[in-house]
């Protein structure tokens, strides 16, 4: 078989995947995605790693594509031609739940801990001390509201059980009067959706409006979700208690994006799925699936991408 | 009865306790507490709040002290006076165990998945990204080791039970190679210990060069248990992966203390125990100690200042 590796890996991942790739052709990206396919890539029946979209018409080769992400959204208008080709897409469904999961209750713990202020104190080499206890909160009992009933989601709430927080979830199911209900009530509002049409700018202003002054949003799903300017407004003006963002609308960041002024914010850089072994963990994925592909067993995480989740 | 309030209360808490008091006279201390006992304390048998360990010795009709806090290691020297007068002493045992446990995972989870990196990073309008991905870690499977078997302690191992943690946990009893086997496999070290003679620098250069450089220390118990200067050291030079201290050997820290410049540091203050309700939970403990006291009934968290926990 031909193999097209698309996505960047360091030296020790390169000689584990050749090394176990060794009776097929491995070629790997040069991480340059021009709008006209790469000439290796033209020559593969397989690819690990996300090409841009509009690459899968122009291979007459194509057969499975292994994402390198959970998320597939680019790859909803391509449609037509997968179906053309039977094209497999598969990608990393639950794969980064864990790590997406301990970001956010990071970011949650550090609100109500103080953390952030006490790392921003340290640099100013200020003590406050005592004045700042009262300002503490914890997590006990507290109102969880979910956006999203998938693996991060199953898992942050599995790690609030101690905490015997009141958890509730919404999906594409929920009816309005629900979601409204559970929003005023919530004080910790964690998203973590697909980027479809219907999530797109869920939370515009009206939503963000409902939301409690003491409450933290978290959000770790796409960065299309949220009025990230009506949110700047709500975080400036303390309308909001804090927010937690894993993904932005624009990435990366530019030096002129008003969120890097804003108060309360914790900024996490699209990294929330990252950890020591990912890498390898991935290739491991990969090659799992190509083993299962070379027998011609069953692929897992097999994707629609007209579903968009 | 004559009641001394020695701790800072607020003025709704100060209206809370003399309207439940009514009966009694309250004196509220002006919060200096000078070598020479104040009088008002000196009509009072009872105290709730930490008066100078020498004022016991002063007053002729002192019978029990309520503490605001936990520990009382300054209170062990006094045992005679307190023997001869038959003072009972109370503290707050396991009451502030939610919050520094709280604040203890806030912490660890802080360096595990860069949170005190990414509010650097936002101060300074920087975005990295990727390439912080594969230096986060989660806490899965970690190896813990506690230092202390109390409220805190417990409280921690318990909210690490989702992530399949390994909990070690040391006390007064264990066996120094039991120690020594345990720490040098620790990922994650947690110091919950009392003011006593055999934890006074306990984590002295050889207990610190014994931790592996990829660990996590957390004091949550008194600041003389670590050598800190060789903390600092350890810090700078990255043989240590980052500390969470919440006290230290000097409170407040100067301006020149050589700990605000230390990298991978979270210093929180001496405000674990902290949390909004901190004050009128406090109040309300003595309250109810009171009423026990006023039927006769024995005193909740009688302690024995010659043990020192």
């Amino acid at each position: 078989m031909n193999i097209f590796i698309a996505c960047e890996l360091g030296r020790s991942e390169k000689i584990y995947i050749q090394d176990a790739l060794q009776k097929h052709n491995v070629y790997f990206s040069n991480q340059v995605f021009n709008t006209i396919a790469d000439n290796k890539y033209l020559k593969c029946e397989i690819v690990f790693g996300n090409i841009p979209p509009n690459w899968v018409a122009q291979s007459s080769n194509l057969e499975w594509i292994q994402l390198e992400s959970t998320g597939f959204a680019e790859y909803s208008e391509i449609k037509t031609n997968i179906l053309k080709k039977d094209v497999i897409i598969t990608n990393l469904k639950s794969f980064f739940a864990s790590q997406v999961a301990q970001t956010t209750l990071a970011g949650v713990l550090s609100f109500y801990r103080g953390t952030d202020l006490f790392v921003l104190l340290k640099n100013e080499k200020k003590w406050v001390g005592d004045p700042i206890r009262n300002k503490l909160e914890i997590l006990n009992n507290k109102n969880v509201l979910f956006f999203g009933k998938g693996s991060i989601n199953k898992e942050i709430s599995k790690y609030l059980k101690p905490f015997d927080c009141k958890c509730s979830f919404i999906d594409s199911h929920s009816k309005k009067e629900y979601i409204l209900n559970k929003i005023n009530l919530a004080e910790i509002i964690i998203c973590a959706l697909p980027g479809t049409k219907s999530t797109k700018m869920l939370f515009n202003k009206k939503m963000l409006d409902r939301l409690s002054k003491g409450s933290i949003l978290v959000n770790v799903g796409r960065g299309n979700l949220i009025d990230e300017n009506y949110l700047i407004e709500k975080l400036n003006n303390k309308t909001l208690r804090g927010a937690v963002l894993d993904v932005t609308s624009e990435e990366p960041l530019q030096k002129n994006s008003k969120l890097w002024n804003c108060p309360n914010l914790i900024l996490t850089q699209h990294t929330a799925g990252g950890y020591t072994n990912e890498l390898t963990d991935k290739v491991n994925f990969f090659l799992d699936n190509f083993k299962r592909y070379s027998k011609n067993t069953s692929l897992l995480n097999i994707i629609n991408p007209l579903k968009g989740y």
